[in-house]
């Protein structure tokens, strides 16, 4: 057996730490699955074999939902060919960890047995329980749309948070300003019933546990501080619904109002503003199932310079989905104290930019800035891989720049490694 | 003796491999060399011994090309001091391989002898087959201009490849169009005389084997699906020659419009488009041949999508000019059933960048959607050093990813190693 | 204890060699600290305290300026929580050299006794030579405003250089131009008066042995050869003072009228021009002094190619601040005889980014115009820890690819090292 080496010490020191996710997709009414295609299913498998050359027909087809079985059956060749990536580990990983798998590597010859068994063990009483607790998990923050009732779960667990896409980007749609008058009771119109709306919204949301908001933004998005006289006409007139735009990307002046009046209402009501930044939807539109969106590296966190300047009081952590984008990110942290650093979103959720990228804000940002780390999981089965596989590179990082580099014993790698991990995201959600 | 470790078991395991090089500017009519000023007369060492202060007269003079050995005696004295390139340590690697030459450094007391010996060397009889030997090499792409007869050299071998620039970027000038007609017999005039042309050259060239359609393309092109009326009436009118311009640089709606043209033509014929992104011609214009052209990384490959949608059918090997790109080009091939992720071109092929663009490549992009590596060489002799260094990086990048990482055995490293360095290519360019 | 590596010899060899800074912000009348208020005043520390929450008014009251005491008092609790910051391990790096301290951390228990011991130490005769002898620095530039006197210091160690911000980016303010008349005797008006203004600091400044003039420049800033009509106009009728404007961001004509002016002048005196490219001022207004400024990475050396080529006589040691513009200097580096790479510039300078900066700059940068490092300081006492960690930095890069890669011997590599870290700047800035 190999020694155990510094870097495991420090690993074994943060594996120790119960997991506080502050950003997933779970939906706490089925957070785990009911078979492995609700795993395989995960827009990380499904997006990587269509573009591997699988038919959209065999994933999703026109005719309507596959089978469970059936789209595992359709998924598993093409899968076998991708094994060199790391979206396929975290699948081997949650795979020998929850069902005791015992092979490498997922195969025409094995998946059935793995299907079954698996299949067999998600029926069992306690599953989900057994999840969490092999996870080690403690907490996990939800993506709640606007208009969720946020009923029916234990919201101490599951933590709210509020999603406002639909606000921002849609409230031009008849369905979204009606589905914000069924929600709060306000008719929206001009720029006071939007705050009314607004406010009802925070309210509902706080008082069931809601410890962030959140919003995913294009590219080209710069929220500005006004807005031209046609568009306070329209909405001084209660045609707030009505702003002239080509096509949904047409009305940014209309986004960045509905914005900054969310920014106004996390100030208020003390909730950190997630932004997660960059993503073009929406770019390949034959594109499976959330498998469709890219982003354009030609952006700046200049464009939010206004926005942080504005709002000194809100707790703005940034996700950035264009690698190249963290470089900005290190220095608008620390700079701006109230920018902090979050997670690795999306396509730099890979080793190899998470690496580069943590580096730089281990060296450079305030370590009580630094949010580590978040799961973005659909299903509670994927929080233990995708953690995991990020505590292994903080601890090789603590290793390399503290313990090496600069002499620090282990324990304080390991303190400074919980800060990022876990305890940041505690002080700085703590409502 | 250094014991061998498993890294250099899983390169001598892709060392074993004949080399398949995809893409290069070898003149099949004079593979390789007469003299060592045609290896010291490639742009990567002219062109950094003018950046490092050598007389542009030194090299290219204004009264007419240099004596081969004259050009070698006024480039060394600058070269010596460029040792710490990587460009350079591929200079010492072919001369150790081909001419057994025993130095480290060329130097002003070395360079003549080695001058003389490897000229007898080049001017022996096997020489070309002496270099395809010991470079292991199976097969290499040209770079052929659209009136290229294609005469003369084995096709299977030399691998011809349809290169479109001047058709994309020059058709306004009488000199392309006459070239063109030519060729094809074709005056073109309208969008039907071009389509007439353009089938003329697919026709030829894959007759002749070619399996790749290329294209190097400025940072600010984006191929757009339409033109506007004023082009439309020019092209109806026949005078696509006469689109207006003021210069060569401002007709980009009839850039696209040759462009899809092209591409609709690799649709029908079932060619690959290899597309060079992100290359500024000229930018240095008092610079020596080839050694003029740099890059913006201002740039996206968002301005490519509306063509990678248009063209399900076709397969773009992509490569990038500015290192940043190459994590957009991971995120577009994940995603994009037609992105390829092809080499490490230009300003991109240095060790820095490889590593760092490679790492994400494997851990992120099909492994059957990945063209390792190309020479884009000019002469034979440096296929073996630029593969080489290649290898070495692969190599060390599968150890740390694949066995290190994630505990597979050597050989299922080599199987995904061989897959990057040559079997895509021979899948994906079959023709 | 550990064996001496290859690397470690490597380092010895690089540090035996006396340091010359080749940028700073030193003032020669004032060169050390007076006590530690002079060492965490640094701007480094200010702003990251007050990134991590410390208020304004603890920094710099609103009242006046804070005695030194209750300064460094104000801030050691925050800087507590900042011990993963490389810019801390400067400050604990020099308190144990200069000032035999014996902690790792400086906390709320032992900050006094530092602060006291150390302001004792800073007030013994001969205080400024001994940092000088144990940072072993022969030679450090300075920053000069345009109407410096340069008198009093001794301009062989202190080499003065002329920093042009003023002229360039305000000459259109009352103020400026009230000094440029001052200290020069020329009221400013047209083209003429600017160019005879010019003239007369350049003789002035080399007269007193500057090296250099320097400029720092915005993301956005292009310098365009002509200027239109209008502002021509203003130019000729001697209104250059009166160039319209909204704000001081809208004269980008008249910015690069001067500008130019200023490289007519440097390739007249000989003085190497530097730019250090991509800084946007006061994008955070509430920050400390010092701390407002940031970047935006959509920026492109392509911006100043016409420079580079109008000016082949001027050498242009290039700095940028965003770390991904890294790639385009390599680049540019590497064509233009012009442009030399130049240190590690605020933001990029972290250990993550130079270890790959630097990386790419030896692989592909003619090993004669890489200027590797300098320490901008504003106090002597940081040019040791700064230089310390670069050159950690430089050795470890040139064990791996050097010695490690190409099998050369450790003397060979530091010698190639310490080309980079002196001997082109001795070469390019001796006058």
């Amino acid at each position: 057996m190999p020694t155990e080496t510094a870097a495991d010490r420090i690993l074994s020191g943060l594996e120790a730490a119960p997991i506080l996710d502050p950003h997933s997709h779970i939906n706490p009414h089925a957070p785990t699955s009911e078979t492995l295609a609700d795993i395989l299913g995960y827009h990380y498998y499904t997006e990587l074999a269509r573009s591997s050359g699988l038919a959209k027909e065999q994933i999703e087809p026109s005719a309507g939902p596959l089978d469970p079985k059936q789209l595992v059956a359709n998924l598993v060749p093409t899968l076998e060919r991708l094994d060199n990536t790391v979206q396929v580990s975290w699948f081997t990983e949650l795979a020998q960890t929850f069902f005791g798998w015992e092979h490498e590597c997922l195969t025409r010859d094995n998946w059935e047995a793995l299907y079954d068994e698996s299949a067999k063990q998600m029926a069992a009483p306690g599953y989900t329980d057994r999840v969490i607790k092999q996870t080690n998990l403690e907490k996990v923050f939800l993506t709640n749309d606007f208009d969720d009732p946020l009923d029916g779960f234990d919201t101490d667990f599951y933590v709210p948070c509020l999603r406002t896409d639909d606000l921002v980007f849609k409230l031009h749609t008849p369905e979204v300003r009606e589905r914000l008058a069924k929600a709060t009771g306000v008719e929206v119109g001009d720029a006071d019933s939007l705050r009314a709306a607004i406010r009802k919204l925070f309210e509902h949301f706080t008082a069931k546990g809601a410890r962030a908001c959140a919003i995913s933004l294009p590219p080209w998005f710069e929220p500005s501080a006004g807005y031209d006289s046609t568009i306070a006409r329209h909405i001084a007139a209660g045609e707030l619904g009505h702003v002239p735009g080509e096509d949904g990307e047409l009305r940014p002046e209309l986004y960045s109002f509905v914005f900054r009046t969310l920014a106004e209402h996390c100030r208020e009501f003390g909730l950190p503003f997630d932004l997660m930044i960059g993503v073009n939807r929406n770019v390949y539109p034959d594109g499976v199932h959330q498998g469709r969106d890219l982003y354009d590296s030609r952006c700046s966190l200049k464009q939010y310079a206004d926005l942080f300047n504005a709002f000194p009081e809100v707790t703005f952590p940034v996700s950035v989905l264009a690698p190249t984008l963290n470089q900005e990110l290190v220095s608008y942290a620390w700079i701006f104290p109230n920018v902090v650093t979050s997670g690795h979103w999306w396509y730099s959720n890979i080793p190899a930019h998470i690496a580069n990228d943590l580096r730089a804000r281990l060296q450079a940002v305030p370590g009580d800035k630094q949010i580590g780390y978040y799961s973005d999981a659909y299903k509670l089965e994927f929080v233990l891989p995708k953690f995991a596989m990020y505590r292994r590179i903080l601890a090789k990082e603590l290793f390399a720049e503290y313990c090496e580099g600069r002499g620090w014993g282990e324990e304080r790698a390991v303190e400074l490694g919980l800060k990022v991990l876990r305890g940041n995201s505690e002080r700085l959600f703590r409502g």
